[in-house]
C-alpha cells in the first residue's frame, strides 16, 4: 500500500505496530513504533505530520486487544467508548474506532480506496487457473464464508472435494492452513496432494476499510504447505502483497491464485 | 454403550476399528478387530454371532475414509453406490451406509435408543453450573453451529465473551481445544482462566444413528487446558463416556459440563 502511494507521489508516514509490524518492511518510510492504545501519541505525531488520510493495514486478532493495550491518556478518556464497541464482534469495535478517528478530524479511508492497484483481478493472477473442480470447492467455500459471517469470525476456509476441511477463527489463516498439513502428515486427511482450495473473502456487510482480505506471500508457502490446489479470493475485494514475489511462489508450486466472483457463491 | 447393554440384558459384539478403537476399552467384549471396508467379513461373523442390531460408535473423520479402506470383495460390490453416498459429506453417506445395512437385513440402531441412560441430560453433569454470561456464549454457540450445520462439518465450536474463537472442520473436538490453549499460551488469546464454553450440537437433519455428539474424559481435559469455564451439550442429544471420571476431572477442574435446551439457541 506504501509503495502504490508514493507512486501516486503522496507522502506516506507508518506508525507499525510494535509485535506485528515487520521491522524490515517499515524501513525505507518515516515510521513511529507504536503501542495499541496510545491514541494521544498518534495523534500529536499525525498533526505535526501534517498526516490527514488513515489507513489501516492488516488485521487485529481482535481476543489479543483488551491485553496488548497500553493506554494513554486520550486513549483512557475514550476508553468506556471504546469498550462498548469492544462487545460484539470485530465490525462494532472497528465501526467505532473509524468513527473516532473521524471524530479527531482524519478521514479514514480503506486501502483499496487509496491504493487500487493492489487489489487482486478477476482471473489467475499467475500462470495457474483454477479447474472445474477447484471452481465447485470455491462455490462451496463461498457459501461457508456467507454463513459464519454474521458470527464476525475469519474470512477464510479450505475445501476439498466438496468438503470444508478447516473454518478459520481466532488462529488466523496462517494457521489454519498449518493444520491442514499437520492433518494431512497425520494421515487424518489423506486426499492427494494439489487437492482444495483456500477461499479468502469479506464478511458481508464488513467495513471494508479494516480487514479486506490479504494475501502474501506466506500465504502461498503455507497453502502449497497443505497441498492445496490454490487459493481464490474475490476479485476487487482482496489485496495482494508482494504480487510478483507471490506469483513466482505459486508458479513455482503449482498453485493457482485466482480473483473470483462472489456470485459463484453456491447455495446450500 | 457396551456396558450399558449388558446391564440391560444383551449380548455385544464389538467391530473394533483398527487404528481408530481403543484396545483396553474392547478387551472385556468379545470382538473381532476390523478394517474399513470389511463389509464382507463382517457379514459373516455377525450373521455366525446371531447379531440383528447394528449400532455405530464414534465418527469417522471422513476425509480419511477413502484412502483408509481395504475393501473385499462384497464391499468392492457395493462401491460404485458407497463412492456415489461419499460425495457431498456425512449425512449423505452415513445415510448410505444405513440403506446398505438394512438391505442385508441389519436393523441400524443408535447409541441414544438402545442406552438411554448414556444421554445428558439437562441441567449440570457435576457440581458447577454455567453462569449468566456462559449462557450467552452457549447461546451463541449453539447459532453459529446452526449456521454451519448445512456445510456438514464439525459440531463444536469454542465461544467466549460472545467471540466465535474456533469452529471445528475436519481435525476434531480434541485438536480444536488444543487450538485454543495455544493461543491462549502464545498470548493470542488473552482471556482470563476460566472464561468461554466447547458447545457441542448435532447438525440439524442429523441421522441421530451415527454420530451422536459425544464427551468423555479426554474432552474435559482438553477444555480445561484451553481454560474455558465449561462444556455444554443439548440435553438428550449427546452421549457422555465414562460419566462418572468425567464429573470427577470436571469439578476437579472447576469446569461446568450442562445439558441445555436447543431453544437457548440465540438468533444472530
Amino acid at each position: 500500500v506504501a509503495e502504490s502511494l508514493e507512486r501516486n507521489g503522496r507522502r506516506v508516514v507508518l506508525f507499525p505496530l510494535r509485535g506485528w509490524a515487520d521491522a524490515k518492511a517499515v524501513e525505507r518510510y518515516t515510521h513511529y513504533w507504536s503501542n495499541l492504545g496510545q491514541f494521544g501519541r498518534f495523534l500529536r505525531i499525525a498533526r505535526k505530520e501534517g498526516c490527514r488520510d488513515v489507513i489501516f493495514i492488516g488485521s487485529l486478532v481482535r481476543p489479543a486487544i483488551t491485553q496488548l493495550i497500553t493506554f494513554d491518556w486520550e486513549t483512557l478518556r475514550l476508553l468506556p467508548r471504546v469498550a462498548r464497541q469492544f462487545y460484539g464482534g470485530d465490525d462494532h469495535l472497528l465501526g467505532g474506532i473509524a468513527r473516532i478517528f473521524e471524530d479527531y478530524g482524519f478521514r479514514l479511508l480503506g486501502a483499496h480506496e487509496v491504493a487500487p492497484d493492489i487489489l487482486v483481478k478477476e482471473g489467475a493472477l499467475g500462470g495457474l487457473w483454477p479447474k472445474a473442480r477447484d471452481y465447485s470447492d470455491i462455490a462451496r467455500g463461498l457459501a461457508a464464508l456467507r454463513a459464519i459471517g454474521p458470527f464476525d469470525v475469519g474470512q477464510a476456509v479450505v475445501v476439498a472435494n466438496n468438503n470444508v476441511l478447516a473454518l478459520e477463527a481466532a488462529e488466523g489463516t496462517d494457521q489454519m492452513l498449518a493444520r491442514i498439513a499437520d492433518l494431512r502428515q497425520s494421515g487424518r486427511i489423506r486426499l492427494p496432494t494439489g487437492t482444495g482450495v483456500l477461499v479468502k473473502a469479506p464478511k458481508s456487510g464488513q467495513d471494508r476499510r479494516f480487514d479486506l482480505p490479504s494475501i502474501g506471500p506466506r500465504t502461498i508457502e503455507g497453502a502449497a504447505e497443505a497441498g492445496l490446489a490454490g487459493i481464490a479470493v474475490i476479485a476487487g475485494d482482496a489485496i495482494v502483497a508482494e504480487p510478483e514475489l507471490v506469483i513466482r511462489i505459486a508458479d513455482r508450486a503449482g498453485l493457482f491464485v485466482a480473483g473470483v466472483r462472489e456470485e459463484l457463491r453456491a447455495e446450500t
